[in-house]
This record gives structure tokens, sequence and C-alpha cells, in this order.
């Protein structure tokens, strides 16, 4: 890890928990209907609507517009129509509020007295910052597929950290609690690290947090990762 | 000042001491050569080398690149032979090390706990992160032309400040050392406040501070702008 600059973070799962705020806010706005399925389905709508962006069925469109295209059919097919627009407005903009895990912010400011950290996030970089401010994330710099106008797994987006900071691939570690995201930015030369959240889908649910090859460490959460790079 | 959420700094003069930095760098670095003469040539070349760009001479390019061309003229110009690349390279990026002004960290320290702080600056991403980390400036997220692919003052970067942040553009603030700039956010509705530095070209060059009509505050310093504010 000598020459390791750079740790750049997924953040929806590996950084903050989307399943439990989102429910929650379900919950306390539409009591009636089941919180736990409406959340699943509206981060489920989000990978297929990223891929019409990617193949071009769709133009450019931030997070916060899929997220709204995503939340207005759940609201018809759940039957929730007591909201208004501004309501709307407000609980499309719950993903801006995300809450950390409980280890993320004692983590990441460990790591930052060593390393540059930064998020990279399909998230937009509005929701970044909205969500790095009220959570207390102390980012060095937001970095988002906005910027780099793709989005992950894209190489584009993996190099474009690398290239942001002028280092080399190697010298750029990506952590993140996906497999996928991890396979794609080794791909691409990049480090990796594993963080296990095996709450990510919530607590009745189980997630794969079993270890994989060829990732350059597994970690328990992001002290263990402050812990491993020495921090 | 009501509906104001967003306060988008200029960096290079504003903030950080472009001059004292590069001009201590270069006596160093450089003894025999005038490093006032050097510092102001360095600093002068950039407003032609960005207009190239605006006028697509150039295509798009970093400031950290047009910062190495004006500066592989200058060490031409002035003689100085005695540096390897490792060195040019390190002397270059002198502009990621630029320090503070005495009272830029402990005002928006301030001005971040009631509104969302970022840089709006042609430098590059990369360049903000590394001198932001190295002040210690505590932004809540740093933008640059970079994000939008147009320099200052061209309407694409101050309008980008509240498209990322989904507000209209009354509810930003530019806060600027320079009335070019100012100006420019005036035109695309964005509020105003000139921050007077008058040591911005060295402690023995004048430096126009005086008040203009038309900006929302005139302020001696961030830490005057933090009260003026309110925070």
């Amino acid at each position: 890890m000598d020459n390791l600059k750079i740790v750049a973070f997924d953040v929806f799962g590996t950084v903050v928990d989307w399943y439990g705020s989102v429910s929650r806010e379900i919950a306390s706005v539409a009591p009636q209907i089941d919180a736990d399925e409406f959340t699943l389905a509206w981060r489920g709508g989000y990978a297929p609507a990223m891929q019409k962006v990617a193949s071009g069925e769709l133009g450019w469109t931030l997070i916060d517009d899929l997220h709204r295209m995503i939340l207005d059919e759940l609201l018809d097919r759940f039957g929730v129509d007591g909201l208004d627009e501004a309501q709307t407005v407000h609980l499309n903009r719950v993903w801006h509020r995300l809450g950390p895990w409980p280890d993320s912010v004692e983590g990441l400011a460990r790591l930052k007295t060593r390393y540059t950290i930064c998020t990279l996030s399909n998230g937009n970089m509005g929701l970044l910052a909205d969500m790095a401010k009220r959570a207390g994330l102390p980012w060095d710099c937001i970095l988002s597929a906005e910027v780099f106008r793709k989005y992950k797994p894209d190489p584009a987006t993996y190099l474009g950290v690398a290239k942001t900071f002028d280092v080399a691939p190697e010298e750029v570690m990506l952590a993140a609690a996906h497999h996928d995201d991890l396979e794609a930015a080794r791909r691409c030369g990049l480090k990796t690290a594993f963080i296990e959240r095996p709450m990510e889908f919530g607590p009745n649910r189980g997630n794969d947090i079993s270890p994989r090859p060829g990732n350059d460490l597994h970690c328990r959460d992001i002290l263990d990762l402050a812990e491993r790079l020495s921090c």
C-alpha cells in the first residue's frame, strides 16, 4: 500500500444506510403501505434507469431525476395519492438525507489524516454535498458520475478519479460494499477494499459479504479499513 | 438575504494568497531571478491562456496544464535552466500549495454553520482539493470550471452552481475580490459580495478595493462577510 494516495468511496450502502433512512421516511409519510417493499422497489429501479442512460435510450439524467421518475411510478403503483408536489419533491430528496453507518464518520476522519478521501458515486454532486453536510462526512473532495458524465461501472469514472488527482490508477483505492463495482475498478488498475454491509437491504434480509479473491482488502467496516491502512 | 443558501467563493486571490506563496517558492528555487516579476508574469499569463480556451484556439485544457505552458516559457525567458523535469513538475504544483489569507479558514468555518460553502474557481478539481486539504479550507463542496467545462466569466459556471444545488440563482452568492467576476455573476442573477484584498498583487503594489454599486455586500475580509451574514 506504499504508493496509495487516494481512497475513493462508493456511497449508497457503503457509507450510508439507504434502506434504513428511506424506509423510515416512507413509513412516516405513507403508513398505509409496505415501507420495506416500497424502499426496495425504489432502490431496485435505479440500476435499470441508469442502464437506460448508459444505452443512450435516455440522455444524460441526474440521479435526482431518475429517482423522481421511479418515485412517480411507485406512488401510482402503491396507490399513494395524498402527496402534493412540494411533498413529493421533499420525499424524493430523502436520498440527500441518508444517514451514515455508525462507523462511517470516524472511519473517514481517520483515513483523512493520511489519504485524500473522496466519493465516487453515481449520486449527483448536490445530493452528495447535502448528504455530507447533514451527516458530517468529512470528504476532501466530492466526485460523482455527474463530473465524468458516465455512470459506474464505466471505466471513465474509475480512471476519472486518478486523472482528477493526476496519479496512476494503482495509487487510488476504491472502497465499496459491492463486488461488481470493485471488479470494474480492478479492471481499471485501481486497488480495491470490500466493506461488509450485511444489513444493506434491511435487518431481515441477507446480503453476500463473503470475501472474494482479487480484492486487496476485505474489511468489516470503515474503521477496520482505517486500521488496516494504519490510520 | 433571507433566501440565501449557497455561498460560492472565487479562490485565487480571494481565499488564498497566490502572490505570497508563489513568490516565496520562486525565490527559494531560483534566487538569482526577480521573484516578484516572475510571479506576476506567471499569474499574468493565465487570463490570456484561458482566453485561448474560451475562443476555441485551444481545446479544453486544465489550469495545471495552462500553468505549465506559461511556466516553461517563463523559465526560458528568465534564463532558469537548473531544474529537471521532476523539479519543474513540483514547482508547477505550487498553485496546489497556496496558503490562505489569515481570515479565510475561520471565516469559512463560520459561514459553513449556516450556508453551504463551495468553491467556484477556474482551478481544476485536483488543485482545489489539494489546496483545501493542505490549508484546512472546510468546503462543503469543491466546484470548478472543470465540472462545467467553461471558464469564468462564462454564465455556465455561475448558473452551474445554482443548477448543481437545484436552487434559484438568487439563492447563490458569489464572494470574490475581483469586480469583473462579480459583475458576470450579477448578470446571471446571483448575489455578490466583494472581498477586499489590498495585497493580492504583493505588499508593494496597489489594488483597487473601492466599493462598486451593485454588489450586495462590500466586506473587509471573509470574517467580515461571516459577520454581515450573521454567522
